[in-house]
């Protein structure tokens, strides 16, 4: 199974053409859209929903995250190992938060042949999809492996605001498992309590919650918590009490 | 073949989670994104258009219809059997037409095993999307069938607006079968006569006409009658004559 | 390889229907979503972006490409193999600068059979994708060539914006091979000069640059070009300086 996480956008050419040179190289693996619309040239925020949302995924199974600004330009294009999972991308910061919890992980920089054309401004296509099929098809990396760029200032749940998807909800970087249980979340000023579930409070109001994939995330039950409380990808996010300390 | 028709979004990881499971529990078998972008909070809406689109599917396809604001509270979660095409999805009046229009009917509850963890929020990758593999899969449900929760008061042919799609084309919850040939729609105070085709009226003029799937839709050709008249889902729709009735 | 070119949009359920077609006709051809969201109403524009994204397609590849705004009215329904590729679609110019710049072209009209029942308004659904269906089944066309309506007046390139990406990036109808290398556009009122790529210039500012498909393309390093200079499909570039004149 390959597995998308780009800011390639909804529309236009981009992910099709990622997915008919994968439909080439590895025909009949699935492959998965699970986020186009990565918030675009921030991959320190992506890097913390890339973390959360790799967790579903298995041994084998590939992840091709291209959140890249800097395409064309000297950064560096890897493959990464984390636990027996796949990863190819950009080596700007994407992979750092699966690299710091994976029990094990290995990286190489990507060979670029020479007999392919490659575009100055679509690794994605020309670079990262090529690899990924290669990786889908069980071929491992060959040659030296190498040290990835690490951002050891990054903290190790972020305390701001990752992705607004559709519904208006607002994922944060914040695991839930790391916060108490009465944690009180304070965003653009406004003070929001923690619920189980949508139909804990009454349409209208605000809750955070344990999201499926283990992300606090802050929602409007019946609502956009987006539109009402003002939010997007960036937001800081403070937390008024934690596990063991008073507020 | 799975059919998806939700209020996931376009955006976001969810269809895509969706999507893992089934390639992951049914490999092979075709996933068709029908809708992502139902009304949301508009299970009422959505029954109309699924007894539309679910009529160019076969016995033996397997529909997921996921429009759920009341995940995770005390709804039940239904398997439908609906003259041999199967539909999963929550017990919130979404199969209501298609189970009142059907020759013959079936119902049972989802079991959910309880070595598999549920989120509270996302039945439909956790619950919704393993039985739709289950049943492409060819398991018939085991256990006793149960009587889903009817909804009489709801009319046969709704007459509202129930999508708006991307052109600007205003869906109503009418068969066209069930309108006089001359039968003139008011909507948003404004009369629109009806047509065979887009080009039958001039540019920027509305029409109403029988879509593709047997919906009485309204349009303005090579324009938007959204925006032209001001229509939204849930506008209502006043039939100004209807077949062997005087206007 | 089926690949969908269309103005269907990205939500609805245009597209999961011509899949749902396709994959009961074509059972276990890759389907490749390349645009969903071309111009609207705008064949011409659309012609010069199909030429450049068909050249990434191989022969037997068959691209389904629907901008049909006379849909149901009196033009034909076309099958073109251009230099072995495969492309269906309206007689309506999409395929003019695939047909001019094609070593060799042939062109049928699709034959409609009288059992099955053809909406007047969705061909994509049921004349296009039965036929995209069968050419990728190696069915070739059977029956008497035609001769496709012409647009002898529309230039070889377009000097002009054809489609804007979600990243506001605007492509426009040139090939960069025919520019010179310190060609200047004009457009919406500014000057922009040639890169290679989006970090040669500084965040905010603009460039052109030869983009993964040959086209001419303006851009604003990490922002949106269409917002920050008003650009949109159908605005007119002027060339300041072409290849071997002065400007």
């Amino acid at each position: 199974m390959i597995v998308l996480c780009t800011d390639f956008g909804l529309s236009g050419p981009y992910t099709g053409q990622v997915k008919a040179v994968l439909a080439r190289r590895a025909p009949g693996v699935p492959v998965i859209d699970l986020f186009a619309d990565l918030p675009a040239f921030a991959p320190r925020l992506c890097a913390y929903l890339l973390a959360a949302y790799a967790l579903r995924f298995e041994a084998g199974d590939v992840i091709l995250a291209v959140v890249d600004p800097g395409v064309g330009s000297a950064r560096r294009a890897l493959i990464v190992e984390a636990d027996g999972l796949w990863l190819t991308g950009p080596d700007n910061g994407l992979f750092e938060l699966i690299l710091r919890r994976a029990g094990h992980a290995r990286c190489w920089p990507i060979e670029v042949s020479s007999d392919q054309p490659i575009s100055a401004t679509f690794h994605g296509r020309d670079v990262f999809a090529p690899a990924a099929a290669r990786l889908a098809l069980g071929e491992a990396p060959q040659g030296p492996m190498i040290a990835p760029t690490r951002f050891p200032d990054w903290p190790d749940d972020l305390p701001a605001i990752t992705y607004v998807d559709h519904y208006g909800n607002a994922i944060s970087g914040l695991r839930a498992k790391n916060l108490a249980a009465d944690a009180v979340m304070e965003v653009a000023g406004q003070r929001i309590g923690r619920a189980q579930k949508f139909a804990d409070v009454p349409a209208g109001g605000a809750l955070w919650y344990e999201n499926a994939n283990g992300l606090a995330e802050i929602a409007v039950n019946a609502g956009s918590a987006a539109a009402t409380l003002g939010l997007a990808p960036g937001c800081p996010v403070t937390l008024l009490a934690e596990r063991g300390r008073p507020p």
